[in-house]
């Protein structure tokens, strides 16, 4: 299963809009997070500390789910299920650091905590749904 | 387990602030919606009709989850985990035209589709967490 990001809702992901990422947890109860987030093609790409609730849940089972909101019309928004298709170290720190500029206007991530790995997610697109 | 919803952070029910509501589909994967809520003392209320995805969802497993964010900044929030306790129609259609007060300013919902059942779910929060 794939499904594409809609060219008329890809703006959402160059706005400062939050995505709440929904996650398992390991006794199959569901957890969301309010997640910095870009595209990268059709893939979402989510960026986290390795170890993290959601990390290890990721890790655990790839299926995730997300909604991202229009921060100028808030009934305007995407929703979409799918599979975390890659974890990657790689252009880990690179990457928070373009968020950071994205979100915060910062050229280096600034919470960046002693001792934190980085991470991407690769969110690949298998359900898409959308309003407004 | 139980767990209270901090008086610091009972304000962002009052503000029009979307909740992002987790659940889990039948194949274990995970669901976002965004949704209206409010509380009713240390319950979280979301209104919903009645055989929408996330309602399967909740009937099938009732653990949930949710965050919230301020509007007035997003790196403020409220996660919350949790059980929906009770899915009742007794007072839903009240419920949805209080809330479309809250959110629209609207007296009666306006986005009422013919033949839609409103259920109110109360969760109890079991585990919350909190930024800002």
């Amino acid at each position: 299963m794939a499904a594409t990001i809609p060219e008329q809702y890809r703006d959402l992901f160059t706005k400062k809009a939050f995505a709440h990422l929904g996650t398992v947890m390991s006794d199959g109860s569901p957890q969301v997070t309010p997640v910095w987030c870009d595209l990268d093609g059709n893939y979402i790409r989510i960026n986290t500390a390795k170890g993290r609730v959601k990390d290890r849940n990721v890790r655990r089972n790839k299926k995730v789910a997300l909604a991202i909101l229009d921060p100028d019309n808030p009934y305007r928004y995407l929703a979409v299920r799918g599979e975390v298709e890659e974890i990657t170290e790689n252009g880990a720190d690179a990457h928070i650091d373009l968020l950071a500029k994205k979100y915060l206007g910062k050229d280096k991530y600034p919470y960046r905590q002693p001792g934190e790995v980085r991470v991407i997610y690769r969110i690949r697109p298998e359900k898409v749904s959308s309003r407004g």
